[in-house]
């Protein structure tokens, strides 16, 4: 990867965005909106100082919101919409997209949401009070439900009678839905078969009958892989009845993926909580602390065990003080190899490379790698103590040769060790059906801290007495 | 997220394929074959042991070799191809799509190419000639070339006109570019559009002309980025002329940015290179050794600094031994909050929420966040040096109030300063035009281990004597 990826969206157009912002001049703004796309005022919305940005949504002309709103956070928009009079609000409800709709009625106190609802014309209302019933981070939750569908047995002519209604509508045209009277999926055909076969063609002889589907009660993120899988344009959701009630479209997936893997890496890095909408600047101080502060206090106390090890064997440290020199080495060797083993798990399993099944296989290839890296660094820092370790740290007791072993023996246990560790934790995670991400790294470095401080001393005590 | 997240495929396809393989009968996978999905096929590749793969791989018939080949590894499918009678090479090679073609291609050895080039019909062998002169990471090098253009100036009938010509190869028929006799795009259309209006409106009348365009050098990810920010089902590609060469398609982007995470998230954990295409189980010991032991290695030795460290205040911690009990604990948090700051800043970067332009305010956050969590930890651990700590344990000539103003301080300052190098580190890799991910986690630690043995002996001192 290279510096330039970082900037993702022509910059010049978020600058401009911010700059009209900060001008806070209505015409700018107005003009700059008309330059550019609405994904380039989200990158700028998340870019703004907190002040500024709440100044900017309360004088966000109502059409401009109603524009914006599919891209920005579902509070700010609730934020802005509140103040709006009626007329306006209802403006901006029907601009949204109906998933971007349950998201922000999802977003809202319960108590606020009906007088929001009975603004929606009858259909909007129906879909999202239908959507509502699935949880957030359900595929029924993320779906659209403005897919094309027509009925079964017609000829291609009428088919495309059918479809003509919905052109405007439909967030994905090129995959249509063939349903029977009970919506359940017959077939799919794709707009280019229509639109280049003659007017008399059934439409049977076009579609593809195996279809692809997935429960409206199933997890996001695995709608999200299987349209990475399969290479799907958009995904058909069905209910408990197998019903076509909505789709999850190319786009909803990505954005399913990116915010799952901020998840896992801020799980792996012992931050708590869900991502939320927010942007990092856009998070207050205090809600950074809330998220991060849960594992650095247990962590800490947790700590406290590997103290209490270098304390119980007080008389050997300081009988042998140039203990205390490789000490850190050994303990920081199993958090890092420790921390690099649940990583590759975490990830493999994520990307459904790797399942329970293969626990074992798991175990027995990083029990090699472990071992391989123990041994390696353990012959480098051997070579370190014996010619480079000033003799003067040694007391006469003690040879070079008897040091030397102690820390090149204490590296291959607790590397050893630590990989396995590692590696067993996030799958155990998984067998007692939890998220194999919870295995923070930090947690892992903590527990290897203390097996390395007893690995140390108590080798040290066996070859030095 | 919720545990059946992580069986993204239906597993019993996966398990069907798997089964299929192992039994070695050429029907039986046959069968199979016409089943299954080929992503089904490639997560059941990547579950396969070493030893039965190449054994699979070996007897692969040539009709699925190409049937699969674009879901499977390059490497596989090159080690599989070479060993066909070369009528079969050729039918593989034209079932590839071009871009995993040129793939094949790049994975191959110079000298090998060219036999397997001279393979291919005239236009393929353009294209993958074209294509090859640009690097795998950039968007030239990761784009399609079968995308759906027509010339400018025509009506609805001739759009479709040329278009029937291309209807099976284009990959993405619903986004048609028109370009002029220099393939400069003149404005995009929908085939909705065409396909729903009279034959005789002219194009121009239909067409978006504001286009969005990546030239073909940039990196990839940005290409992906693209596709995410503004939803787009096709991202055109250009050369210097700004001629259109090709797209980048939803389903690249999303294949690119998950790709991009597992690395990033990989370079966090500090594990070095490429995690290339190869699954986990696929990757050999010898491989994840050489991809994690570099950081191990150089981290033991600065490692070594924080031992010289505990080793100079030899006298204060043999004096005050009780100090050994809170070491770990002062030193770790550093580790952990300094890795969080670090993981936070990384991920608002990938997501394009940050650039290095919002450095100070990054600063500002991340130091209140360390005031506030070094704070709240010191009060914590104060109350239990006060109440839990046995008075035995503290030398006469030290008050247990000592020994916690100690403890209190150490963990305020070494908190807020691990806080911040955690979030210096990642801006100034950018600054310094690197991949922000590239300062691992494993590396700030250790870094803060150091800081944290000074920070904690030097107040031992001043306070004690």
């Amino acid at each position: 990867m290279v510096e330039e990826e970082n900037s993702i969206v022509k910059p010049d157009n978020v600058e401009l965005v911010i700059e009209a912002l900060h001008s806070g001049s209505a015409e700018r703004i107005q003009a700059v909106a008309e330059e550019v796309h609405p994904g380039d005022v989200e990158v700028a919305f998340e870019r703004l100082d907190d002040a500024v940005r709440s100044e900017v949504l309360a004088k966000l002309p109502s059409d401009l919101l109603a524009e914006w709103a599919d891209y920005l956070p579902a509070a700010d928009v609730e934020r802005r919409l509140s103040t709006l009079p009626r007329v306006e609000q209802r403006e901006v409800l029907n601009s949204l997209s109906d998933d971007e709709l349950v998201d922000l009625l999802q977003e809202m106190e319960e108590e606020d949401r009906p007088q929001f609802i009975e603004l929606l014309p009858e259909d909007k209302r129906r879909v999202s009070e239908d959507l509502m019933r699935y949880p957030e981070e359900t595929a029924g939750g993320r779906m659209t439900t403005a897919m094309a569908t027509i009925s079964e047995g017609l000829s291609v002519k009428a088919a495309l009678g059918e479809l003509e209604a919905l052109r405007e509508d439909a967030e994905i045209l090129s995959r249509i839905f063939v349903i029977d009277s009970e919506r359940r999926i017959k077939g799919i055909v794709r707009l280019r078969e229509l639109a280049f076969s003659t007017w008399d063609t059934p439409v049977t002889e076009l579609m593809n009958k195996d279809q692809m589907t997935i429960g409206a009660m199933e997890d996001q993120e695995e709608a999200a892989q299987m349209v990475a899988r399969y290479d799907l344009m958009a995904l058909p959701v069905v209910d408990e009845e197998n019903r076509l009630i909505g789709v999850i479209t190319h786009d909803d997936a990505l954005e399913i993926l990116e915010q799952e893997n901020t998840e896992d890496m801020e799980k792996i890095s012992g931050i708590g909580g869900d991502h939320g909408e927010q942007a990092y600047l856009q998070t207050s101080v205090f809600t950074h602390f809330k998220r991060r502060f849960g594992w650095v206090l247990v962590l800490a106390f947790l700590a406290l065990i590997s103290g209490w090890v270098m304390h119980a064997y007080e008389d050997v440290l300081t009988a042998y003080f140039v203990l205390a020199i490789y000490l850190p080495m050994v303990v920081a060797a199993g958090g890092n190899t420790g921390g690099q083993a649940a990583t590759m798990v975490i990830r493999a399993m994520a990307l459904g490379e790797l399942d329970t099944r293969e626990f074992r296989r798991v175990i027995w290839k990083e029990a090699r790698v472990g071992i391989l890296m123990g041994s390696l660094l353990a012959v480098c820092v051997v070579i370190q103590i014996q010619f480079l370790l000033p003799s003067r740290l040694i007391p006469e007791s003690l040879s070079t040769f008897a040091v030397a072993l102690v820390v090149g023996v204490s590296l291959v246990a607790q590397v050893f060790t630590s990989t396995l560790v590692g590696a067993m934790l996030p799958v155990g995670a998984k067998l007692a059906r939890l998220d194999p991400a919870v295995v923070a790294s930090p947690a892992i470095t903590t527990l290897v801290d203390v097996s390395g401080c007893i690995i140390y001393f108590s080798i040290a005590q066996l070859v030095f007495h």
